[in-house]
């Protein structure tokens, strides 16, 4: 089994390097990559095809894993080459990546999203797939890898993804802003602990989480809710969505001030939450 | 111990069941009240103060649950005869709760707020207290109700009361919207089981009571909003809360159509989500 990868960045090491542990071979292309990459494939140990060209001719499987801009981009470069399966895996729209997968000549195409974190879990990170080569795609449960096939479309897994995370971005947004206000009022404790009361056990942890992470990635959860909104306003007017990119605008916003930096966010949150232990 | 109600809903004619299981003499005032109310206390068999006057001298503690759009009313009514403890259990915003308060003219007052369902927990409901006299109402937990006292500031019990429901109206408005979303794209049922695979255990079943709850009660959600959002907008914009209320609206104006009734949003989740059990 030789699988390619498009693009070696994080997601393409940590697949690699389950894979390779399970006896697949694995390649990539550094032509104009940065040294930085560079380094990465030879501290993996993957092989290195010499062109874009040979990777997508000898691939049985090619996995598109590049900055979500490059996906219509690399897929156009590829699409005439592709001999085996060509799946993209990065993080876009379900209008994005039809597009992308339109380029492949060979119609042997999967779309494909990582649910959760493939730092924390490498290989065995859970990855929903959908697509008219999705069983193919998913022989490579047989080598490691935690393949989910919800449909026989491209667009399921990344419509999936997407609306996944408008609700999780919506609602570290409303965290945010629910505790926020109590902090001014100070009654933050109290809000988050009869909050609490009625979520589930692992409630209070989850949310100091996201109100870390809301703080630190605002502006890019910003980005994101963009991607959510062009597919939402396709089925209806997306309300929650247009209220969760604009409160991270804000957030990002007001972090960039200089009165005003993530550390003033966090101190809000550090002394009542006692969160210092999640740094 | 003497406890009056004014006002004699469902609210109160719970407590009361419970106080006089207890041992405790309750009272409250029909003068003005429909044949309801008053079948409801000669049920229940409370004792009838034959004016709002006497009801305020004669008890320990007063509690006010009126309809929250009464609450300033009933205080000033009563304001200069109230000689125990009055308590506000109104669900209303702290600016209304500290201005009913301060028709009191003893001074001894208590902000109160329900969390959860008085219906299915009877006199054991949880309550949280704040307010100067907070102690004094605390004593009714030796009676059977469950008083958390959470500051000694009018103000406090109503604000953490309402930045929770500003979160969970959030947290439903978010939730249909995603699955409603996944819906119209065939994906509702995936949509719905990867967002649980990283929420509590019991997410999925609490997701689908909210949606349902949300389409039952969206108007009345929708008004509700109004006061979260004079109360945040003290302190700062209020994004997410304004796009709840913004959400609920469109919904309740949606189910009103006659071609899209609330049952039509229901038929959209029934379906999939199995949920005929809930009703």
């Amino acid at each position: 089994m030789r699988v390619g990868f498009l693009g070696f960045g994080e997601v393409a090491s940590k697949l690699s390097e389950g894979l390779m542990g399970n006896g697949v071979d694995v390649y990539t292309c550094i032509e104009g990559r940065s040294t930085r990459t560079r380094n990465i494939t030879e501290k993996i140990g993957v092989k290195i095809s010499r062109s874009y060209k040979v990777l997508a001719e000898n691939s049985d499987i090619l996995i598109s894993s590049v900055v979500p801009s490059n996906s219509v981009e690399v897929a156009e470069m590829v699409g005439k080459y592709t001999k085996g399966i060509y799946v993209d895996i990065n993080n876009v729209s379900p209008k994005t990546v039809k597009y992308s997968l339109s380029m492949i000549e060979n119609g042997k195409t999967v779309d494909a999203a990582i649910i959760g974190s493939v730092v924390r879990n490498g290989v065995n990170v859970k990855i929903i797939a959908s697509g008219p080569f999705v069983e193919d795609f998913a022989q490579l449960k047989g080598y490691g890898m935690n393949i989910n096939v919800v449909g026989s479309e491209n667009g399921q897994a990344s419509g999936i993804k997407l609306l996944r995370s408008a609700y999780t971005k919506g609602v570290s947004a409303l965290l945010f802003e629910s505790i926020y206000s109590g902090y001014k009022m100070g009654i933050d404790r109290d809000v988050l602990k009869y909050i609490s009361e009625t979520e589930c056990p692992d409630f209070r942890e989850s949310a100091v989480s996201r109100i870390i992470s809301a703080a630190f990635h605002a502006e890019r959860r910003s980005e994101e809710m963009a991607e959510v909104i062009e597919m939402l306003s396709e089925k209806q007017e997306p309300i929650m969505a247009r209220g969760t990119r604009e409160f991270f605008k804000m957030l990002s916003e007001n972090i960039k001030k200089p009165e005003k930096r993530p550390d003033d966010y966090l101190e809000v949150f550090k002394d009542f939450m006692e969160i210092k232990n999640h740094f």
